[in-house]
């Protein structure tokens, strides 16, 4: 089985959209937020069927971990009451798309974070929707949107989430959404810096001494990291960290979004294969066909099945590590005899 | 013959440092800077012979293209007279420098960039650094030091130093300084993704239209972008640009700063070897020597020689390319018959 650890929700009914934009004029206005309009079932299954379950279906996966437009989440924007409306919103979408396509979907949540403010709002929305049946959530570590405002990942002030995400058992995944900050594009440079900046958080920080269970995928192949191995590993030793395998990867998974054979081959030679999984972003970031190859950039289903890796090999990057990183989804799967 | 691209006086005599920290302490209480120190050519040429000059005879390099400490340049700091004093004795250290040794080294200056100043003082100091020898200058993208306030580089603001580098026939090195930002760590994450967000705005923006001959180098590889290049090429077509090749590869040259083998492997893979300049980035960011090879991991010299490139590339990456791209060094070394 086939396991997608990254998809959003990128196609959603337009009113979903256009909500939002009156919910962001309503708070400029000093106006209370309209009421969410109403998207029928039809509408939901009609823009799943068109895209993600499609594509799923013409480039051969089973299944895809779900979660809100990651740009869309927008912290930066109104405040933490307008960001824990259309937190909920988005996640509740994300249920009813899972509920009509149980087979095919499981979700993760999109959180409440603001600027400035605390977790506990974050906290109490990751447990709401794990109540719903969701598998895990998506982690800002720049809710300022390009500020950067916030401190690192291994600061405790990111510790209550943690803690919820430890006592329930599901990951993160680390992810950024849109910048407002000019000098970065989102998906060209803010996505991947994100990337970059956690990983490096974690090698110079502790954070999984006191989290040994914690379990972060870190998107778009882990940023920079893998091409840059050698820095990272020659930067943990001058930092008198243990070696990363010991010290950061027990814990940290990279998905396979990198949009060329060369990016795959390197992310396959240099991180163990334990710690990669299967994830296209689809329909996301990059959208168009590679002229070099005549498919989708963001197929990289296809660069995977061209690295002869072993049947073990493949098990592992296409449904193990998701289901091990994931438990909740193991659970599911396992519920329907999968 | 090799030359490095990339090396930084990451040695220079104490004197040089304790000097910086009396200028900021001045700075901070009001005072007028303190005199900068005698420092005697023996105590230059001491720190050079046993570093730079070492390194580069047991690696088998010929020349550095060699310029102030990149972290040390801490434009965030002070004002713009402040980081005025700095880069000239930052930059006369560097003219001592090659003095010294000048079949080895050739300068590429620092700045005196500040947050929200214009560049007009760096216009001055790079004209009188180029009048003493020198043959670029170093770029800082983002002289908040972390906290990215500044445009981005297709923006008006940084044309009067294009306009300079491209009437004086010089190019510059795109490197960030140190984060005051805590959650980007120096080397591990800031110099990174800033290589990766300059490469982005090259392809966001139109800036080689405006400045057809302007020629920029983006260390460490690239950052993220060979590793990522599918989605480079990807975003490019969304955007409605160019082929890379056309819109952004005729003025952008990446250095061999990656401190392995499966890196520098993809780095050649993916990049044309006419952008690819010989660099080290020695003394500089990762200074260990790499368990797994025996070898220091900024040996970059073994990771290129360890790919069979035709001789003819391989002059391209060692000499060439860097000759043409900084033409100054090429016109230095005509003139001694090099």
């Amino acid at each position: 089985m086939i396991i997608d650890c990254h998809g959003h929700y990128t196609t959603a009914p337009g009113q979903h959209d256009l909500w939002r934009k009156s919910q962001l004029a309503a708070f400029r206005e000093g106006r209370p937020s309209p009421g969410y309009p109403a998207i029928s079932d039809d509408e939901i299954r009609e823009s799943i069927e068109q895209n993600q379950l499609r594509l799923l279906r013409e480039r051969g996966a089973d299944m895809t971990i779900f979660s809100p437009r990651a740009s869309a989440m927008a912290h930066h924007e109104g405040d933490e009451g307008v960001s824990g409306q259309w937190a909920r919103a988005c996640n509740d979408l994300i249920a009813r798309v899972v509920g009509l396509f149980p087979e095919t979907f499981i979700g993760v949540c999109q959180l409440p974070q603001s600027p400035g403010a605390d977790l506990t709002a974050s906290v109490a929305e990751l447990e709401r929707c794990v109540q719903m049946g969701f598998a895990g959530c998506n982690l800002n570590p720049d809710p300022s949107g390009g500020r950067w405002t916030a401190p690192p990942l291994t600061d405790r002030y990111w510790y209550p989430i943690f803690e919820k995400m430890a006592e329930l058992d599901v990951p993160a995944m680390v992810h950024v959404s849109s910048s407002c900050n000019p000098v970065f594009h989102a998906t060209g440079a803010h996505y991947i810096n994100a990337d970059t900046t956690a990983f490096m958080q974690f090698i110079a920080g502790d954070l999984f001494a006191d989290f040994p269970e914690l379990r972060l995928v870190i998107p778009h192949g882990g940023g920079a990291v893998p091409y840059h191995w050698g820095r990272y590993r020659g930067l943990a030793d001058m930092l008198g960290k243990p070696p990363l395998g010991e010290h950061v990867m027990r814990n940290v998974f990279f998905d396979t979004c990198v949009y060329h054979q060369p990016g795959i081959d390197l992310l396959v030679e240099v991180i163990d294969v334990g710690n990669i999984l299967f994830g296209s972003e689809m329909v996301g970031a990059v959208r168009g066909i590679d002229p070099e190859t005549g498919h989708y950039f963001d197929d990289t289903k296809r660069y995977i099945d061209k690295l002869g890796l072993s049947e073990a090999d493949a098990a592992k990057v296409f449904e193990g590590n998701a289901r091990r990183v994931y438990p909740r989804l193991d659970q599911a799967l396992r519920a329907r005899g999968r």
